[in-house]
């Protein structure tokens, strides 16, 4: 990031016709624009909301309360603009990409083998690293695929710890019985795959899937081009999160959308140190609690750069 | 409210593309709003910000970090189109009205005496109820008022009982000092007024303020003409209790716009049983927090309005 856009973002703050401190994290959210856009007055005229489907090899095993042929009607609905993040993007003035990663193939069962060949994965992360454009003001990141979430468990597992219990939820809206075989699939691919998952990049091939590692080559592709980047819920976050398990700032330039009602989602975000803007109880994906959170980017740049300082409007400073 | 609409608008929610409940709180909106607009599809085309201000003679008494004079500077920055609530209210879409009361002439210092007479009291809430028009589609709430946050705790504290203490925070930024200061003052207002505060109405006359009776005067109006209210931060939330004191469902037709960063806020919209949508550690006034949320309404409705259905997607339902 660009500390000297930082400080003046920081400084232009201190000037505005309000007392200190006083827009809250719509003041941090400025500055943090600033950081990773390289100006002290940052904008958001390209905002790109890019969401990954994928198909699931593990959908066969009974995780999903929806059947896997969805993911592909989905992708078909993201295309006539019926779904969700079509409202939301508009909203938002973002524009939208849906990139389906092979979901007509999906993924092998990860709880006994692979679920990405090494060839797969790099063709999925350089799909998601290829789908960023360099003159982006902001990326959010979103998915599709039915039994993600199982995969998003596996993969939080993997990197930070504890029984696949502690990280699975209703997804899309399993019953008791749908959860217990997300944890019983989530335990079954950690004793499978045992030590290769300490690596974080093996984990994300080993247990993700196509759309998460596209997610992971899209924010690798935003903090190489200094792109600030908006991240979703719980799926979208364990994809990104191998970024902060290689280095410890891999994830400087994300902000956390929202946090969602799956249930583990709070979990990892405190496990990657990352503060939810929105709090909303959605647990929909495709990038819709990334896009809601855009609007609050909006909200706090149309402070910063449309303010009234204290001298240009007469007002006495505190 | 109109339970038809409610449940047309729940039933509508079931049908979209998506599973059931995964929007959150974004489906409870758009019910909500079909409830108080007396529509399954409700509409956000005419927004109206009401910003009331008002002058305060506890002002006197050393309470806040401004100077007095800073409302009448801050509601021609507000004409001149230079603060927060000016660039929130263009991100929002909405109609931003300024409605200053008698700002030249202080209220009473509520320590030892009334804050407004009789005739002052009434003046201001009719005021309040002029400004809302029945064709709005939602009113937002908002005020300016150098140390109006000790006249909002003073009336919290009447209305829900509790010392001084409790109530108080540093509004735009009182020292340890200030904050004894607001304390004592509260406490000096409950020992003044004594049992006369039991009766809500004649709270807010004698320790609110002329824009704390507007807004309830506005909030009363948008009741009787059924358009949904918005409610901004802690001062907004104070002037607008006294409807829930006087009757159960007094506030019904109200969202509760944000939390803030003023200390007994959350306090108070406990007491009010209302959940706030944004938590930003916001605390300006203004209806800055308001505004923020009319973007969250927004999003809720485009989904609301705009989502295919299950049957015209061709999407396999859970």
């Amino acid at each position: 990031g660009d500390d000297e856009a930082a400080r003046a973002a920081a400084a232009r703050q201190a000037t505005l016709t309000k007392p200190p401190g006083s827009l809250g994290r719509l003041e941090e959210i400025a500055i943090f624009l600033a950081r990773w856009q390289g100006r002290a007055q940052p904008v958001l005229e390209r905002v790109e909301i890019l969401v990954f489907a994928g198909s699931h090899g593990v959908a066969a095993r009974g995780v999903s309360a929806f059947p896997a042929e969805v993911t592909q009607q989905m992708v078909a609905n993201f295309a006539a603009g019926g779904a969700a993040i079509n409202q939301l993007a508009g909203v938002a003035g973002a524009r939208l990409s849906v990139i389906p990663l092979d979901v007509e193939r999906p993924t092998g069962d990860f709880t006994c083998g692979p679920a990405m060949s090494e060839t797969a994965f790099i063709h999925s992360v350089r799909a998601g690293f290829e789908a960023v454009r360099a003159d982006a003001d902001l990326v959010c990141l979103g998915e599709m695929g039915i039994a993600n979430t199982t995969a998003a468990a596996a993969l939080a597992a993997a990197l930070f710890g504890g029984a696949g219990e502690g990280w699975v939820g209703r997804g899309t809206g399993v019953d008791d019985a749908g959860l217990t075989r997300k944890a019983d699939v989530v335990n079954a691919a950690l004793a499978f795959h045992g030590g290769a998952l300490a690596d974080p990049l093996a984990a994300l091939r080993l247990v993700g899937g196509r759309e998460l590692a596209a997610m992971f080559g899209a924010a690798l592709a935003a903090r190489r081009l200094r792109i600030p980047l908006l991240i979703d819920g719980f799926v979208c976050t364990a994809a990104v999160a191998p970024l902060a398990r290689l280095a410890g700032h891999g994830l400087a330039h994300a902000l956390a959308g929202h946090v969602s009602a799956e249930a583990a989602h709070r979990r990892l975000l405190e496990e990657l140190g990352l503060a939810p803007l929105v709090d909303l109880g959605m647990r929909l994906g495709e990038g819709s609690g990334a896009a809601v959170a855009v609007l609050l980017l909006r909200a706090a740049l149309a402070c910063h750069n449309g303010m009234a300082t204290f001298a240009q409007a007469g007002v006495a400073g505190g």
